[in-house]
């Protein structure tokens, strides 16, 4: 019996902002699930700004989507049919393999969840790849230490959202959000940082100049440009700028220029800035897991989403993420959530 | 009896390029050494890339100098009369007091130097901070190991040619170098650098590619600007700039701007960039100077100088260094090494 699938395929690489037409909605038939295969049913998918980067020819960390194919990403979702002893029927699980409602995959290109209690979603967010982001970026890279005061740009954002709360519940002195709206400086107010501002309100510089007038010891960069030019200057002495995202610049045609006055800035402060990318840091995920689901139990640790509702919002989630329509962590639900 | 000495004192701030005219060479008196104090006789001062920045109001890593009074730089000499217990007369010292020819000095404020038999100016070059930044910066901050391709901007330099040869000798696979003239590139070659490339030859990005077609693991910056674009785009991933200068810009009267696509190659190479200042690595002199000392007995490492003879010739030392006309460190000798 074919499995009928709904998936996005990229139709084409933009110039600039990624419009509607970059994208296209395709049925498939897929054969039945070979020896070693399963059958899995997405619950949600992951919408996530890297993923403006894959839709780009060109050298990068991950393959580029190509034309014409299904585009990849990460989704939770049960598996409905398996052919593999190592993934029961009924097993909840993680892929890389959405955009679609249905896929057939090797049984090893997915990870069973462990029964939590919590929402589903939540391994694509605060326990998944950005919470990861996060705490490796604030704790390993970043080398924060308790007493740290700390910069987050984007901060209402999946990863930058769990940066600040991080950084707060390991005793970080000050904790300051950037955003692009006054309900979510409100918001980053109410999860506790201790200063947020909206970076629409003036010069990055002169807001971050008033929000953390003694400077800051951590940078956790999710916008780039305007932001970085900022947080250079804001830096302390043997400050650590962590370099996650860049999204002012992931629509760019044109070159994008660097921090002005940059080796100076470097070598007078020694400066460390360091690029981040999660896949380096996996070794931490016990770690990661067992700390912050301890946040999650106790309370101190807030969580919320934004969810677009149905395979056919999957662009609408995706371009309006370009544009920070989000606050916390972005999906997209196909299905309700397993009981 | 009164102690006839002649000063450097800055006359006024440069806007753009030094001149002649910024420097002012004074005849002065001074009173007989208090208790606790020495004489010491100049026996040669540094000029370095770093006084440009001590000539320039705001803010930096070291005071500026004031306009009027003598600079500050490091110098060897000779202590010629003693009130101080710690430094007998005739003991060889290091200070920060030239640039004049003989100044009177808190003992505190000069270091005995142990006899070598090497050349006293050696202490103001290779095993001195010029050779303590290149220790630090490549195997401390750079975290070089055996393997690494190593690029060094401004190699000819004092700083850049030990870090090449250090990296030579501690097992690197490839080093490369730049420097700013056929002869200094010859040099280069002598001195056991795998490939070196005058950076007015072309654009130092196609430059580097031919140079170093394979990439680099290591970039230890001294020029900034077009260098450190093009390092940074030849770096692999998890590669490490260290900025320990940005001579191309050291006379910029503009905002310097930063390296382009700058958060789009830190992520996607996940490249460590830190700022580089020898006074956060004295813990390191003693190692330092073991290491260094027996690469020089052993004849495994080449020290060069460029050598200006005088007082009235500290200025055109200094200015001529800025435009690159040194190979190995820059030194004004102020009178014969002592027997």
């Amino acid at each position: 019996m074919p499995i009928h699938a709904r998936e996005w395929h990229l139709a084409a690489r933009p110039h600039g902002e990624p419009t509607p037409e970059d994208f296209r909605l395709v049925e498939v038939e897929h054969p039945d699930p070979a020896e070693g295969q399963v059958v899995v049913r997405m619950v949600a998918m992951s919408v996530d700004p890297y993923m403006r980067g894959r839709m780009r020819l060109g050298p990068s960390y991950a393959a580029p989507w190509e034309v014409g194919e299904v585009m990849k990403g990460g989704a939770v979702g049960r598996v409905v049919e398996s052919r593999s002893p190592d993934v029961p029927e009924g097993a909840l699980v993680l892929t890389d393999a959405a955009w679609r409602d249905v896929a057939v995959l090797d049984a090893r290109h997915v990870r069973q969840l462990p029964a939590t209690g919590l929402p589903l979603t939540w391994s694509l967010g605060v326990l998944g790849m950005p919470g990861l982001t996060a705490y490796a970026g604030l704790f390993r890279v970043g080398a924060f230490r308790e007493g740290d005061a700390v910069f987050v740009s984007g901060a209402a954002g999946a990863v930058g959202s769990a940066v600040g709360q991080f950084a707060r519940l390991r005793g970080a002195s000050a904790v300051v959000g950037s955003a692009g709206s006054p309900e979510k400086v409100a918001w980053l107010r109410e999860i506790g940082f201790t200063a947020a501002f909206d970076y629409h309100d003036g010069r990055v510089r002169d807001l971050l100049a008033q929000a953390a007038p003694d400077g800051v010891d951590v940078f956790f960069d999710n916008v780039g440009g305007e932001h970085l030019d900022a947080a250079l200057g804001a830096l302390h002495v043997h400050g650590r700028a962590v370099i996650c995202g860049s999204i002012s610049n992931y629509n760019a045609t044109e070159t994008v220029p660097g921090p002005r006055n940059f080796s100076s800035l470097m070598i007078s402060k020694r400066l460390a800035v360091t690029g981040l990318l999660v896949s380096d840091h996996t070794d931490l995920h016990r770690e990661f897991t067992e700390t912050v689901s301890g946040w999650i139990r106790s309370g101190d640790l807030v969580v919320r989403e934004t969810v677009y509702e149905g395979l056919d919002n999957a662009v609408p989630a995706f371009l309006d993420l370009l544009k920070g329509a989000n606050t916390g962590k972005m999906v997209v639900r196909l299905a309700p959530d397993p009981d």
